[in-house]
């Protein structure tokens, strides 16, 4: 006889892991009725209502904490490349306390999957009676932020009951990446052949999703060596620098293994010296993306005994034969890698939890909403 | 009989530690012709001579790695107040590579204590190349990025010879914020009675540096109790959350410990599922800067049975009662507080690293100057 929680678990062991499969689905909810291929187009309500407001930003502030935070860098990166609005992104809880600069022309993008975060609804009250224009991006319908803003998108993720974000996540990530894309197009910043690539290849994520869910148990094999590691190091570069602090931070919620994340490049400035053979290095190697720089960085990690786990385009051979594990995903264009690359550091961090005998669904010390500051 | 090494480490036994208790003197050179108290007044001929082009700037953009990074958010957080100038900082290994958008009234201020660092160059040709204006921020005079900027304003810390920097970090927070206030008070964003405060209180800030540098036995006795350490959480809000990253930077580098710096806020988001007993938490919670909120994110680690470690400003109590370790600090201005603490946070990784016998001025992996990318 199945126990309640059994059942709304839908056979899996953890709502982290089924929430991880959802993927493909929710991934295809958060696109349906906006991504549309057979027209090549995006549809997004809340960019349409406010076309001018976005036409005429001079700059995008993007306010949020912990996953979304990452999800924001992203976002940050995509708005900047085809709108080429400048964007800053800030931690809700240091943007409220200090005082930052917000002119009226400016518009606030407020990201979070309970919606009611209490530091970045702050910063939302902070930045609307600035006059700024404030966007929302939630999952949560009728959650506070979004009734505290003047418009936003919904992620439509579903229900996200593991404590450690995972679906919600890559669904922030899919709706900033259609903003980012309208905006440009419709600025014309963003080429329609550029643009049409992408909504082509958007709507294959899904899918693509879904194959690198099958090699969940070869993830899930090799997981098992690393339960004795105590610091796990993240690296990436470009669109997948913010993924590197958020396989990262899985590592950290649910195993309670010290892992960090970092943009490649800035190792040599002091985190090298962390590299001995009992540290394990994460490092997202894709082809589309400063592969060539990124190959070089594994190097000097590699001589250093460091033990490298890559994330690798289908095909690789170079990164594949510097690492001591590879997990392949299919090939996409350079700004929709990250929704590609999570998805196995949510599984190592998942079954290397697992392995630990961690309560992954409620890891210690940790809330699914934080809505005290 | 002594070499020539010891000799030029002045009876200091490594030029680390020389360097840090040179920084009385360095910052007072750094201000030397610069802040003169008896006119109040601060004279930076880099902002004199570019005047117009500072006041009429829609957004400065800092570029930067490593520990200069670090100076450069703290720049970003006493331009934007004191200026009213949005602020980005940006990693130059991340800036150089994607498509920034840098417009003609933008300044970009690059800092690098040798000059030469290969990614902060690169980020300055790409955004001379986009037509705006460069203003570097250096130590080694003549140096490549002085040398291809249009203005600058160097640090004078003196020749640094430790790999890990610290008189020049405290030298660059030095001239962002003699920047910052200069900028302010020409724009009328930064009262008369707040500026004279500050060119006061940055007047003092070399003595009471040599106040907290008397506290260097005390620290090299706890640091015994913290060499089994694996791991180290940093954490500081507002202008001392960048010190905290720094922080974390120098026991990494020298001590090869893991230790990583977050807003205080962000540690519920995550992070706080790594806090137990076993985990050394160093918080910088001084009087002048969201004081109460602090004291809140310390009682959340305490009661995960971490050890905490604490910066507190002199006379304080209720921290220090809830802290394993104190050192306390003189009090100033809050914009001011990184250039204190961040000599404790120096010395504690010095003496760490000592008592675990790594090679101090030499550590492994790295080099001085990150001359290649």
């Amino acid at each position: 006889e199945m126990t309640l929680s059994q059942l709304e678990k839908g056979g899996y062991p953890h709502f982290m892991i089924k929430e991880i499969f959802e993927q493909p689905k929710t991934l295809a909810d958060s696109m349906r009725g906006r991504v549309n291929v057979d027209e090549n187009n995006i549809t997004l309500a809340g960019f349409i209502d406010n076309k001018e407001k976005f036409l005429n930003a001079k700059r995008i502030i993007i306010t949020a904490c912990g996953t979304s935070w990452h999800s924001a860098l992203i976002g940050k990166y995509a708005i900047e490349e085809f709108a080429r609005i400048p964007v800053e992104v800030e931690y809700s809880s240091e943007f409220r306390y200090r005082k930052p600069v917000i002119h009226e022309d400016d518009i606030v993008i407020a990201i979070s999957q309970s919606g009611e975060t209490a530091d970045t609804l702050a910063a939302v009250e902070l930045a609307k009676s600035k006059g700024a224009f404030i966007f929302g991006i939630c999952n949560v319908v009728g959650s506070s932020i979004p009734r505290n803003t003047h418009s936003g998108c919904y992620t439509h993720a579903g229900p996200e009951i593991g404590v450690a974000s995972t679906k919600a996540f890559t669904a922030q990530v899919t709706v900033l990446t259609m903003l980012a894309m309208m905006i440009g197009k419709e600025k014309g910043t963003l080429s329609q052949e550029d643009y049409l690539k992408i909504v082509y290849e958007l709507a294959r994520i899904p899918e693509k999703i879904g194959v690198i869910l099958k090699q969940d148990s070869t993830i899930a094999e090799f997981a098992k060596t690393f339960t004795y590691a105590q610091n796990f190091i993240y690296l990436g570069r470009g669109y997948n620098f913010p993924v590197a602090l958020e396989g990262a931070l899985k590592l950290k919620e649910i195993s309670y293994i010290h892992a960090e994340g970092y943009p490649a490049a800035e190792m040599k400035h002091g985190p090298i010296a962390l590299i001995s053979q009992e540290m394990p290095v994460v490092v997202i190697a894709t082809s589309a993306g400063m592969y060539e720089k990124v190959v070089s960085n594994i190097q000097e990690i590699k001589a250093r005994k460091g033990r490298i786990i890559s994330i690798v385009t289908d095909g690789d051979e170079v990164v594949s034969n510097l690492s001591d594990h590879i997990i392949s995903i299919p090939d996409t264009e350079e700004c929709l890698v990250p929704l590609l690359a999570a998805i196995p550091l949510q599984l190592l961090a998942y079954h290397i939890a697992v392995v630990k005998g961690c309560d992954v669904d409620q890891p210690r010390n940790l809330a699914k909403s934080v809505t005290v500051e």
